[in-house]
């Protein structure tokens, strides 16, 4: 059947667009050593025996979004090419190709951490997960997340302000970014990490991918950090599948009296371990990295002049502030909230700000 | 030896003015069977040898005490006494004399359960030792806790305004009410359930009492919940009595940036339950009760204004209070707030409150 794929890529792009509930079984074949064309032929006659046509559809499809990815600047990463994640191999149901834009390399850093939570995230929310991924990236870690709104985009721009690589894992082709108003931070991650996904470039998102998406993220993972998971939460799927991945999940407690949490406490419930900082996600994974002291990276934080107006471990109010940077408060707040938000300030009580010592 | 103690209840209060290092030892003695007024004798001889005056000069004390206590309707329970509570009995170091103001019949109660916190407590943390109190009160439980600012107030006030029974331990004299403002909050909860203490009436309290005094409120309960505990938090020498004396320690999570809830997460990581709500109390008890549904007392919280514009379960924004009750913003706010902090009212987001669902 010359039209069935002839090499591994392309097969293993084939078998990537097969229905999503053969994942677990394409996997068992790979890693009996069948090839991917061997795999793709032996699934689609079984599943589809009357329908030879369906399967040659996909092995059409399959090469379309290789040129696709090819003309777009995109990396397909086949289960068999050595830079494929091992951590993401070891999963029962690994997808066979993952396209990734960016730096292929960035997948391959151990241990990487994920950090997922609510797409409403309140501002506390947003300044945990900003803080905590920051603190990971001063000590080399690659952050894992989903691009999502609210806690996801603070991690990843938690870990670009303190000058560290992220991975987001899309719900969608890695050239169709959802949602669309974070089409700057892609490209911003994807200039010294990776934007990644297992759907073919191209493919819009949808809601239903988004489950199955969450399993990549943990399996790209050593760790999962879980911020304000409500009751039902697609951050508890990420969780469930690091459980059966066999991958440490971790929660960060807050407000019992908003329901914006439960999740998150049920996790705790259930034994994951309680995150107050980087140092817990640390010491979980058995890593002793003691924060770089020095190095800064030209164009980051330290260039922002609200920041150079604040002292570490010195909190000022918001006048002084005003003061020093000749900023009025109507526009100092904002600009404080995002820093806040990038865990580089945090409040200190009394309407007092703190700036975050970091290397930069 | 005359001025010797002559009956059990003078023999108890001597030895409970002896040094409180001495009571594990007294309280072995009693436990052996040993009459107060020979292990009074026993003790001060072997430890005093040589100021026979001191033993007297205690004994004569413990007579002043009694007097005093008589005058002033305070109550000496004596360990023999049947009314001591039994729960309390059982430490290793059980004071021999507690002295009450107000009902001592609520002190055996089974099971009570003790809320401890910050005295500069959050907002948040003071809406949960109220809602807390409330809701164990709503189911029939005795809330114990040490009269102090913040969160130990906020538990009796949370108790007392849903109608239950509130026992408070202080570290001086039952008529020396520290800190003074707490007077009228001391008289409420005397009415209704009890002011107890191991120290003879009149005593001033002292900084050095505080930390003794908290193996009184985790001895009374068969569970300490710890709200918002820093890191050198007195709660924390209450849920460390409280293990020791085999209690069930609890914790309420919170906000992992401001510091104040380090301790109550370091005992999270140590094994403590946490707590969203009072089912998670209950369950820990292995108490099923529940919430009452009917049976109002006059006076309490429906008799409110606010309240009662209020519907349980549907938020409503302060414009929409106001025109119901009449009431200006300005009013308003401190009112909601207070309602907040007993536990009868909480924030709904977007600026709203809803009423707690109660029995009244």
């Amino acid at each position: 059947m010359a039209s069935l794929p002839s090499d591994d890529l392309t097969g293993l792009t084939a078998l990537s667009l097969l229905p999503i509930n053969w994942v677990g079984r394409i996997a068992e074949r790979l890693r009996a050593g069948d090839a991917p064309a061997t795999v793709f032929e032996a699934l689609t006659r079984e599943r589809w025996p009357a329908e030879p046509e369906r399967a040659r559809a996909v092995s059409v499809r399959a090469a379309q979004a290789l040129d696709r990815a090819a003309a777009g600047g995109i990396s397909p990463v086949g289960w068999h090419d050595p830079a494929y994640p091992p951590a993401l191999a070891a999963i029962a149901d690994p997808p066979p190709v993952l396209w990734v834009r960016g730096d292929v390399a960035s997948l391959t850093s151990d241990p990487m951490v994920a950090i997922v939570g609510a797409r409403a995230a309140s501002p506390y929310g947003l300044a945990v997960a900003g803080q905590l991924a920051a603190d990971l990236a001063a000590r080399g870690l690659v952050v894992v997340s989903g691009l999502a709104r609210g806690a996801d985009s603070a991690a990843h721009r938690g870990t670009l302000a303190a000058g560290g690589i992220t991975v987001a894992v899309l719900g969608s082709g890695v050239d169709v970014v959802y949602p669309p108003e974070h089409a700057p931070l892609a490209r911003d991650i994807a200039e010294r990490g990776a934007i990644v996904s297992e759907f073919a470039p191209g493919t819009p998102p949808n809601p239903a991918f988004f489950p199955q998406r969450n399993r990549i993220i943990s399996g790209l993972a050593r760790a999962v950090v879980v911020i304000e998971a409500g009751e039902k939460s697609g951050s508890l799927i990420t969780a469930r599948a690091a459980l059966e991945q066999g991958r440490d999940v971790l929660a960060v407690p807050g407000n019992v009296l908003t329901g914006r949490n439960r999740g998150a406490h049920a996790l705790l419930r259930d034994g994951a371990k309680i995150v107050e900082s980087a140092d817990d996600i640390l010491e979980e994974l058995g890593e002793t990295r003691p924060r770089p002291v020095a190095g800064c990276r030209p164009g980051t934080a330290a260039a922002d002049p609200v920041l150079a107006a604040l002292t570490a471990g010195e909190p000022c109010d918001l006048d002084a502030i005003a003061e020093k940077t000749g900023l009025q408060s109507a526009r100092l707040l904002p600009r404080l909230f995002e820093l806040e938000v990038r865990g580089l300030v945090r409040r200190a009580g009394g309407g007092r700000f703190v700036r975050i010592d970091r290397p930069c």
